[in-house]
C-alpha cells in the first residue's frame, strides 16, 4: 500500500521546518529556516522555497505541498489573517503566492489543524471517526473530526479548546473571555501556579525550578506540592474535556505537547476526573490518548491534508 | 415548490403529539395522548398508532414517520436506551416494533436533536451549515450541524449543552460533572436562585412568584434584583455559547424553550457577554436568533428528518 509523496512545512515561531511525508512518517528533511532571521514575508517565502527545491530534487515524485501556519488562516482561500508571534503577515495570501512559483497544489491550515488531521489519519486516532485533538505548550489549541471529517466551522477558527472557558467567572484572557483553559494550565502559567503553591509553604522556586520537566521530577520524587499542581491541571483540563464530550459525544481524546509528556501524572487523574463527569454512553465508547506524533505532527499533517486537498487519497 | 408529507410525532414526558408535516408547517394533528395513562410502552405504542392511522386516512400521501423521544437514543437502531420520566423504557427498538405495524419507514431521534433538525431546515438556521440549537426549559438540552450535517457523535449522545460546566468547582450534577450549566439556568434553578437573592434583601417570595414569566414581569417593571437573575442567567449561558462557538466556530447559536420567551431580557445581556468574549472570526459571523419553532418544533424536526432519512430531499 504505498501512498505518494508530498512536503510538509511547520511553520513555527521559531523555526520553520520542511520534510518529505510518505504516510506517517517524515523520510528527509530540509535544514530548519529561522523564523526570525526574516523581514517580513517574502524573503522568508525565498528560504523556503529554496527548501522546498532541495527536497524535491532528490525526491522527484512529490504531488502536493502542505503548510502548518500558527495563527489564523482562512482556510478555503489560503489565507494567513494574522500570526500570533510573528509581525508582517497580515491577511498575506501565502497559498497563492507559493503556487505561483511552484507547479504544485498548496494548502495551507491552521498548525492545530494539522496536527489533528495528522493524529487522526495516521496517529493515535487511526479509523476513528469523532475525536478531539488537544496540544498542551506554552498555548493550547486543538481540533475537531466529527463524521469522519475535518470540522473547521464557519469561519475555519474551529478546534480552540484552549480558549473554552472552565469557570464563568475566571480571569479575563486575551479575548475578553473568562476563565480560559490556557490561562491556567499554559506552560507558563503551571510554573506560575507552581510557584505560588511552593512560596505559601514557605519553598520558594524560581521559574526554571517548576517547569513541567521539573514538576514531573518532583512529583516523580513524592513531592506533594507537585503532585497538587498535577492535579489541578488535570482537574482543570478534565472539566473542559468534559464539556467537549458532551458536546460532540468523541470516540477518541487525543494529548499531545509537551506538558502532555507528563504521562500518568496528568494522563491519571485526567482520566478520572473525567469519566467521573461522563453517564454511560460518553464514558463507554471513550478513548483518551496521548499523541503519536511529537515535533513532526505538523509535517505530517500538513503533508498528508494536501495530499487529500489535492485529491490523493488518505487512508488511515 | 412542494414536498412530500410525514408524520411528525412529539413524545413529551406529560403528553404525545402527532401532527402531520408539510415542510415547516403542522397541517393536522391528532388529539394528543397522555404519557401517564398508560403502562409501559406497548399500550401507548397501541395509542400512538391510532393516531398515526387517524391522520393517514385524512393525508393518504404520507411518506414517513419520525418519533422524537425525551431521553437517549441510538439513532441508527432506532433504539430508546432510556427516558427520564417515563419507566418501562429501558433499551426498547421503538423504530422496528413501529415499522413491523406501520408500511412506512420510521425514524426516531432524540427530541433536542429533532428541534435542531427543525431550526436548521425550517426554522431560524436555515441557510447555515454550523449552528448549535439550545432549548431553555426545566432542562437544557441542544443540538449541533456542523459542515452541513448533523453531529451525533460516536454513540450519538452529542449536543447536551446543558451538561456542559460552566464552573470546574462547581456543584455535582445529576452524572457526576461539576458546574453544569442546567444545574443553574434550568427553570427550577433560575427560581432558587431567584428565591435567594429576594430572601437575602428581606423580601421572600415563593416559588410561584419567580417563574420565567414573573422574572420577565418584574424585571420589565424595573425590579433590580429580576434584572439581577436575568443578567446571571444571561452570563452563565454566555459562558458555556462562549466555549461553544471556541470549539465550533458556528455561524447561528438558535435559542428556544420556555425561559427564552424572556426575549430582550435574556437576548441583550446574552449578545453582549457572548461577543465580548470572542475574538473577530468567531463573532464577525455568529448570529444570535430566537428559535422560530415552540411546541411544534418536535413535531416538525421529527417529520422532516424522517423524510431524510428516508431518502427525500428535506429543503432549507
Amino acid at each position: 500500500m504505498t501512498s505518494e509523496l508530498a512536503i510538509g512545512i511547520d511553520f513555527g515561531g521559531t523555526s520553520v521546518k520542511s520534510g518529505v511525508i510518505l504516510g506517517g512518517e517524515v523520510i528527509d528533511t530540509a535544514p530548519p529556516i529561522a523564523t526570525q532571521d526574516f523581514d517580513g514575508p517574502d524573503p522568508l517565502i525565498d528560504a523556503m522555497l529554496d527548501a522546498v527545491r532541495s527536497l524535491r530534487e532528490r525526491h522527484p515524485g512529490i504531488a502536493a505541498v502542505g503548510v502548518g501556519m500558527p495563527g489564523f488562516v482562512h482556510f478555503e482561500q489560503g489565507v494567513v489573517h494574522n500570526l500570533t508571534n510573528v509581525p508582517g503577515w497580515e491577511r498575506f495570501p501565502l497559498r497563492d503566492r507559493l503556487e505561483q512559483r511552484l507547479d504544485l497544489p498548496v494548502t495551507v491550515d491552521n498548525d492545530a489543524n494539522c496536527m489533528t488531521y495528522a493524529e487522526w489519519k495516521k496517529g493515535a486516532g487511526r479509523g476513528t471517526r469523532d475525536l478531539i485533538a488537544i496540544t498542551l505548550g506554552t498555548g493550547v489549541g486543538g481540533g475537531v473530526v466529527a463524521n469522519g471529517q475535518m470540522i473547521r466551522g464557519s469561519r475555519f477558527g474551529a478546534g480552540e479548546v484552549g480558549q473554552m472557558s472552565n469557570d464563568w467567572q475566571g480571569k479575563r484572557g486575551h479575548y475578553g473571555n473568562l476563565g480560559a483553559l490556557e490561562d491556567y494550565i499554559g506552560n507558563r502559567e503551571i510554573a506560575e501556579m507552581a510557584q505560588q503553591h511552593y512560596a505559601r509553604a514557605g519553598q520558594p522556586k524560581t521559574a526554571d525550578e517548576v517547569t513541567p520537566q521539573a514538576l514531573s521530577r518532583l512529583a516523580r520524587a513524592g513531592d506533594g506540592i507537585a503532585l497538587g499542581v498535577w492535579d489541578e491541571v488535570a482537574r482543570r483540563l478534565a472539566s473542559t474535556l468534559m464539556s467537549c464530550c458532551w458536546l460532540l459525544n468523541p470516540h477518541a481524546l487525543i494529548i499531545g505537547g509537551g506538558v502532555s509528556r507528563a504521562g500518568d501524572l496528568l494522563f491519571g487523574p485526567l482520566t478520572e476526573h473525567l469519566y467521573a463527569q461522563l453517564s454511560d454512553p460518553f464514558r463507554e465508547n471513550l478513548m483518551v490518548l496521548p499523541a503519536r506524533f511529537g515535533n513532526e505532527a505538523g509535517m505530517v499533517g500538513a503533508g498528508n491534508l494536501a495530499l487529500e486537498q489535492a485529491g490523493y487519497p488518505v487512508e488511515d
